[in-house]
């Protein structure tokens, strides 16, 4: 049986413009579980890694509007706590769709804290996007009154930024490869896994979060993934975006990704980490990663449909 | 090895009258684990349970008071929200101590949803106290303005009071059991597991906070340990508690338990739950389980201190 990663954005679960009512979630947690299951049914074993941007923003807003009664968690315990709902919402949600396929794999989720260094240059350059979105009158006035620091994100508002440091090793891999070797579906790595940094081999938690199409990346590699999958809004990436050459890629070996990257082809916080992380895999492991949507899942693995990254 | 299943309450994790800063947090679980560690070095295999009360209740508190912005989340998702935080920063403080010792064994964390069943009277009579204490009056008034249901507890003032139904299944019992199998230190069904029905086949959650006692005594039966510890606040548990003829228990049979049960001398909510959960595992197993004290954990797994109940 063939096993792939699949990488899927928190912004697929509180898509652009919804509050993230838990009908919502799970509306569309359903619709990724769908076609999930359809790709555990054609004969793969899905290991199924998460983003988090808006529901810890959520969180993160909960915490600051209750802080008169209730103390604030730091940025690593809300990430933590995202894992824990978002991995309930999903393992409950395919393993459902599974059983409906008549299709005995065991689900289960794995908490997972990923190293950082603490010397990580996104401690002092914050650039991850959480949360919602605000005007620019709203965001000055969030900067005023609360200290965060915020960001226009790619022309859709303004939202709060965070360090995002670069995830060195999964503190739970052994578990992690010991059940997918067992067979298990794995819901695993939520949000790009709870930050911590290694003090002289004792861990402590970091106020972060982690972009999760690099730990998912390093999840594919870890786990000797057949194929690596990130999903996104649109089917393919393109080169010249939004301009009259735009040009969507059916393919990038590896020159062509990093000549893309180092001319500033794909925008910051959203199709870059994206094309990146997939280069990380194809370097290391000389196989191939796809960029896609939800709904061309499928045929992506079957080589018609996504961008393909090849070594 | 010894596997020992030890249930520790939400309440030795944010201690009565602390606010649950992460700082009184860190430092409770702090404390737990050395105690864990310390027994673990002794030659056990340590599965960690956890209550969630006063935590889930703080989240439940947080969604209110943000509700104007942020979408509330039901009980479930909050449940499994207290599995992702409390789970990380025990199994990272745990593993911590475990290697301060040179043990080698790995920590793992499994989110954990329970089977309940939608008829059990717990939801037409709700009984799980959640949250922080209020006085009469303000809970008098939170009646009024949130519709929660408001009960006194055990003299230390008014708390809200949620249905707890009796747990029927682990829904991760396999991969649960196949970790330990392989000798991990497992950290699950945190706040007496995520409630779930079973409804033909498919599984949804419903809004509950089950019994941690009740849900680690069938931890402790399916995966056939060899003892089974619960945690509380005092070394051993009493008859006539609180009375002139008061009298700690060094040991009860199953009959004595039944006894003691039937008279009323356990009271609810407290000590009740916790003898009862372990008679379950008693009867079912034909094995010892001991109710104590952090702090004698070690001695009442050596027989010197702690209420023994045995067959």
């Amino acid at each position: 049986m063939k096993r792939v990663v699949i990488a899927i954005g928190g912004n697929a679960i509180i898509r652009n413009g919804q509050k993230g009512t838990t009908e919502e979630q799970l509306s569309n947690i359903q619709t990724c579980c769908t076609q999930i299951a359809d790709l555990a049914q054609s004969g793969y074993q899905v290991i199924l890694t998460h983003g988090n941007g808006p529901q810890v923003g959520n969180i993160v807003i909960q915490n600051d509007m209750a802080k008169p009664v209730i103390p604030e968690s730091p940025l690593d315990i809300c990430d933590a706590a995202t894992q824990g709902s978002l991995g309930y919402l999903l393992a409950r949600t395919l393993s459902n769709a599974l059983k409906e396929r008549n299709l005995t794999t065991k689900v289960a989720t794995i908490l997972t804290q990923v190293i950082v260094d603490p010397d990580d240059p996104a401690f002092s350059h914050p650039s991850k996007f959480i949360g919602p979105f605000f005007t620019k009158e709203e965001a000055l006035e969030i900067e005023k009154t609360q200290g965060f620091l915020m960001k226009e994100d790619s022309d859709r508002g303004y939202r709060r930024v965070v360090p995002s440091p670069y995830p060195q090793k999964l503190v739970e891999l052994e578990a992690i490869q010991d059940l997918a070797s067992l067979g298990y579906t794995l819901i695993i790595a939520g949000g790009g896994g709870i930050p911590v940094i290694n003090e002289t081999g004792r861990l402590t938690g970091i106020e972060a979060v982690i972009d999760k199409d690099f730990t998912s990346s390093l999840v594919a590699e870890n786990l000797k993934a057949d194929a690596f999958v990130i999903l996104t809004e649109v089917s393919k990436a393109a080169i010249h975006y939004n301009q009259p050459n735009m040009q969507w890629l059916d393919q990038m070996n590896v020159d062509d990704c990093k000549r893309y990257l180092a001319q500033g082809e794909f925008p910051d916080g959203s199709m870059k980490p994206k094309v990146q992380a997939a280069l990380n895999f194809v370097e290391h492991t000389k196989k191939e990663a796809v960029i896609t949507s939800l709904s061309c899942l499928i045929p992506a693995l079957q080589g018609t449909d996504g961008t393909h990254i090849h070594p």
